[in-house]
């Protein structure tokens, strides 16, 4: 196991961080990938970063329902999406600097464990659940907000969706706005099953399928993004 | 749509949950399903089922960090998804008699809406996204402390996950652990595939991928279990 931080890297960390930790085992647990306490699963920060990941969730969906208080669940899901991806929070890591602290087993340090999107990712959801029980769910929030709230802002001029980027495209091109059919509804109640047909004029329509309407209507919108070259999923803001 | 639920109700319903809310049209919101409210998305219970979603994710994370502070994250995740799904949350609602009190369009209502799992699961959560915002984390937490200690508890005597499974099997047997064997490791660093070998005495070997090591030796065990009819993750408790 490679040597712990430095008392003035931590310090240093903290104050990026904006949070003095009460208990600060609970910070070198954040640290410590699986690599460096292979015999010790419960010690590393895997189960910190289970417990983050869901902190993470809920402060950007609450702020989602605050910044977006006209915006269905089809609007917000994929924005929340965007905002807990693995490169959002490795690159939240980065800022911090965090991989420099990282407590790794030396052949992952040599392998370049410290630049590696999983590991920053990790350990940056690993910190959020830190905070989050070192200081209770606001500084976990107080640590989001400031690292997030720039991409929070940025979003909001980003198409999120297929279905509202094929609205704004066919308004764009003075067309009508899109018709969805829904073309069948199988299986049983609890587990239903919808095709949609999506239609804008002069374009062929397209089908999608999902399990809720709303679902299977973004992947006909997706469908037909993708079949006439307008926009991909992966044009969304990183 | 259908008319409001009594006064007599909606206090019912706040003593069985155990909060009065501040702003009740956050509680009315939560119990309107989409039918009854199509023309305004904003205004039916999906938003609040979003953020819900989130709030019950992390209140149960954090419950099974502090009751299983020994198991890893590969025995955290499913114990969490048991408690979250689908119909758990169902289970919850007629706990409560949601159902009675759901505002639902006459079609939706006479089609028994008011006993469908996915309509009485997402009113429950959008009631715990309702609790969250009217009277914090602590407020959710206290409804879902209520309602899940019980199945929180009863968790604890069951096989959770295949590898546990396995492992339990193979000792009952007087067998030695299974063995585990990366076989290979594909990708790229920030999106690598594991290909697992399970091994266990008088049985032949079976094999299983996933994203990281856990998950690929998780499907190995999943696969051996399956195939000697041992188990299957349908036994999970209900």
């Amino acid at each position: 196991m490679t040597a712990a931080p430095s008392d003035e890297s931590l310090k240093r960390l903290q104050d990026l961080i904006g949070h003095r930790f009460q208990k600060p085992s609970l910070l070198f647990q954040a640290l410590t990938h699986a690599s460096a306490l292979a015999s010790n699963p419960a010690g590393n920060n895997e189960r910190l970063e289970f417990l983050g990941d869901r902190v993470l969730g809920l402060v950007i969906s609450d702020s989602l329902i605050k910044l977006y208080p006209n915006t269905d669940e089809g609007g917000l899901a994929p924005r929340l999406n965007e905002l807990v991806r693995r490169e959002t929070c490795a690159a939240v890591a980065q800022e911090i600097d965090l991989g420099a602290v990282l407590i790794l087993a030396p052949s992952e340090s040599n392998a370049g464990g410290r630049q590696k999107t999983a590991i920053l990712a990790d350990a940056c959801e690993a910190l959020i659940g830190a905070l989050y029980l070192d200081g209770g769910l606001e500084a976990a929030r107080a640590f989001v907000e400031r690292y997030w709230s720039e991409r929070l802002a940025n979003l909001a001029h980003a198409p999120q969706d297929a279905k509202t980027a094929l609205q704004e495209w066919s308004q764009g091109k003075g067309l009508a706005v899109p018709d969805y059919q829904i073309i069948s509804r199988t299986g049983p109640d609890h587990d239903p099953r919808f095709i949609v047909r999506v239609e804008v004029k002069g374009c062929d329509p397209c089908e999608g399928g999902g399990t809720n309407k709303r679902a299977a209507e973004q992947a006909a919108a997706e469908a037909l993004l993708f079949r006439e070259k307008i926009w991909s999923p992966n044009d969304a803001p990183s």
